[in-house]
């Protein structure tokens, strides 16, 4: 039910793009117990100027390489559970393609279960 | 009200990218009793490898075709609103511009009326 | 901690890019008391079809430069400050780029405190 929403610099290949998409999938499937194959994730590729991003605000340092993860998701984690997707995503990332741990900007959309349609005009969560 | 934010990929006509519009307007006007001309989509349209939805998930069969809708909404619908949003999507999607009921991913994001600006730098709705 | 998307329609210069990102990044630190260098906004660039928003919603007049801003922010302001905040960036826009305040829509979407990970895997308000 995750609905992620990627947002990189242009310049990245393919394979890289796609370890993006794996890392964060494998980090929900790990930490907030989401179901094999609940996978939707949209990815942005900007221009440099369409990417404007701190470099180093809160003393982290920020490359070329960041990258902006918005996922809704239902409200039905706690607060140890988000630090745990935190660090999961950023252990992923970082195994492949190989993202310091600096370059992973997450922000989590709480959404409550009756808000996804995952096809068929159903209520699936209701 | 609602900000609709759409992402499809690339290569479908500029009748089969307004008529998907069309619907989730028509939609919102019928069930969520949107005023008419509240209309606010954007569009984004995506290379296959930056589109990566899950072709069967929940036992849901979804093609090339898989549109993912994410709409801004106030708080102020029940759950039997939202199924019969979803619904009249999905209808008037498959009316026009012809897409398969198991080709529409709806996620909603509520939030407070006093989070809208429509212009003008005003709340209009708090 | 905020994260600003920004959507315009396609054809406007970097500098007038830039000055909205600066508009937005200087309207939030004044108004929702935002750290320096908390500023992480990213831009779409729409086609003219990709970008369906009523020009007369509401009775103002939006023109071809509507700028549609979504910010996910946390939830700790209230009503007051949400129409500094509206005020603050039509002000701050109007006098640079230039753009008409009829031309703004924004839309704030609240999350938890502990919905952000600046980087490192950290929940860092948490």
């Amino acid at each position: 039910m995750p609905l992620a929403r990627i947002s990189i610099k242009k310049g990245r290949s393919a394979d890289y793009r796609k370890a993006i998409g794996d890392g964060i999938y494998d980090a929900l499937r790990e930490t907030f117990n989401v179901p094999e194959n609940d996978r939707f994730i949209l990815l942005h590729q900007h221009d440099d100027d369409e990417f404007d991003c701190d470099p180093g605000y809160m003393g982290i340092r920020r490359s070329e390489n960041l990258v902006v993860i918005q996922i809704a998701v239902s409200n039905t984690r706690g607060i140890e559970q988000k630090k745990a997707l935190y660090a999961a995503i950023v252990q992923r990332l970082a195994a492949s393609p190989g993202i310091r741990p600096e370059d992973v900007f997450i922000n989590l959309v709480e959404v409550q279960k009756e808000n996804w349609s995952f096809g068929l005009g159903l209520a699936q969560y209701a």
